[in-house]
């Protein structure tokens, strides 16, 4: 059975969310969770939720927390015992396969890089966001944040380990694989997309070439590919929008009684559609590129983003996610060997 | 009266699309359109409007025209006598105040930069979009595709350019200007942003610092700033999302008897609702820093959109945006060099 460690004090409403989120998954899926944390407090909260005695949950202390206003570097420095380090610890150890937190993300992303260390061959991990498309199916869009300022080789395995996550986790058959542009002709675009292009044309995979913004939503692509500055952008106007347009439909449909009416008749849609755009759906971003799993949560996760959250992670390593990237980053640099002797 | 010049013939479905928005908003509005175009094929389209021999509406021949596949660079050399270029002409010579085209945008904007030249002072001309947000109002996003790589000092300029716009034309007083960026922080952000903030703090102007981007649709900023290649992924991102959703919701609601009944009593609503999520609404983007007015509209367009475009544009040359454009560059300009005197 795979073991999670789960940073149980870094969501906004920690450790609430995290231990329910936690005692759902265990009871739905074949995994074990490490809750990581105040012991006290852990042991209060989870309490609650009856008794779980029996259930494959564990408590590891962890007498410090990283709240949202710290930084990613001075967390590192000055917190040695965080909750979120602690859990990082444990499956650098091999106590634990992965880790999920909804804390700090630049805290939870410069951990994992550091105390898990990387995959072999990767030069940055990449944070993986998989968003709702019109098709029903996800389209992951990497990166979305660990890497602001990017070079051409970085999008390259990006778009190598993005290949992987989208055929091992979401199941796709030889995935389509897009990079992010202005125009789908390969002389539009900025200096990074008109380096890449000719690396990527030279992948053993599935490149489909530019996509615009548009092809995020259609599910025309499975995966895409980007800068950290790009993909984060993207990644939060999307989020923005969805609300926005989901605030003012209900505005509009509480504005009058034969609305309200209509509204409650057609209910049923509104619930299917909500759980269509939503973007806690899929559970949180895997950090791809470290050693072991690290899945990265918002920090307002309700508790069934935890439990996706923990779902995915032990998904992701009982599927080897990590050798498969390993070895097609090995292949791709044997590539790169074999053209400069040419 | 202000007088626009309309490419005709640049539109998917042209010159039916921008014959019927002319006519709209001649109608409408005190303005006069110049429609240009094939002479005898516009004079067909107006005919089918009934009796419009009283309207200020003039056409000037063209007898060529650009399509969505010519590159912009071989269109300006090749095809001297293309609608949107005689248009511009008209612009540049005074016999009109503005142009609007919803044709290739690429070759729209290099048309107008060289033949209607840009306002004095200007690096480069930027497209701002005006966003529907929650609180009503516009914020204006720009640069949304014109340079794809920008340096600070261009950044700088559209700031003050998007300024000018927001508060004569969307009426906005003392706009809140905000940089696009991936966290509030002023160290978060890409080599660019970075670069920027200093700049952007030293103009006379509301610069609130960085915003994500989340801000984009809540209405807590007026003027967002971005590269070109940013605000176009942001732009292309937003309709295919809103146009994401909307599917899935019109899918939603027709999937059952009751869901559609429901739908029928709320339908004010979901109006009400398409209205305020409209991305055709404000009619166009302007290019901002060129001579005279010009505004491009999506190939797509309805007439409506050409109809609000015609109107933007008259209010964009009565209001003096480039003369106000053009005073606070050199104001800009003179803080520069009184900086570097010291």
């Amino acid at each position: 059975m795979v073991t999670v460690a789960v940073d149980a004090m870094g969501g906004d409403h920690a450790p609430h969310t995290e231990v329910a989120g936690a005692v759902d998954a265990v009871r739905s899926y074949d995994v074990k969770v490490i809750l990581v944390g105040r012991e006290d407090v852990l042991r209060r909260e989870l309490a609650r939720h009856g008794d779980v005695s029996s259930l494959p949950i564990e408590i590891v202390h962890a007498s410090e927390r990283i709240t949202m206003e710290d930084s990613a570097a001075k967390a590192l420095r000055n917190k040695k015992d965080s909750s979120v380090r602690v859990a990082s610890r444990l499956v650098a150890e091999g106590r634990a396969q992965g880790l999920v937190s909804a804390g700090n993300t630049g805290a939870a992303m410069a951990t994992a890089k550091i105390v898990q260390g990387m995959v072999p061959g990767v030069i940055r991990p990449a944070l993986a966001s998989a968003m709702p498309t019109m098709s029903g199916r996800y389209t992951v869009l990497m990166d979305v944040g660990a890497n602001v300022d990017c070079t051409p080789k970085m999008l390259v395995q990006f778009a190598i380990m993005g290949e992987v996550y989208s055929r091992i986790i979401l199941k796709t058959e030889s995935p389509r694989v897009g990079l992010l542009s202005i125009g789908e002709e390969e002389h539009k675009g900025n200096e990074l997309t008109r380096a890449v292009t000719p690396l990527l044309k030279g992948l053993p995979l599935n490149f489909v070439g530019n996509v615009e913004g548009r092809d995020l939503y259609s599910g025309a692509v499975d995966v895409i590919i980007c800068d950290g500055f790009v993909g984060n952008v993207v990644l939060k106007t999307s989020e923005g929008l969805a609300d926005a347009m989901r605030q003012m439909l209900t505005e509009a449909l509480s504005a009058t009684p034969a609305r309200k009416l209509g509204y409650l008749l057609a209910r049923p849609a509104f619930a299917e559609f909500k759980r269509r755009v939503d973007y806690y759906e899929p559970g949180g971003a895997p950090l791809l590129g470290v050693r072991g799993v690290c899945i990265i949560c918002h920090g307002s996760s309700p508790p069934r983003a935890l439990k996706n959250a923990i779902r995915v992670a032990a998904e992701y390593a009982a599927g080897g996610v990590n050798r498969q990237i390993e070895e097609e980053l090995s292949r791709w640099n044997a590539l790169q060997l074999a053209a400069k002797v040419d």
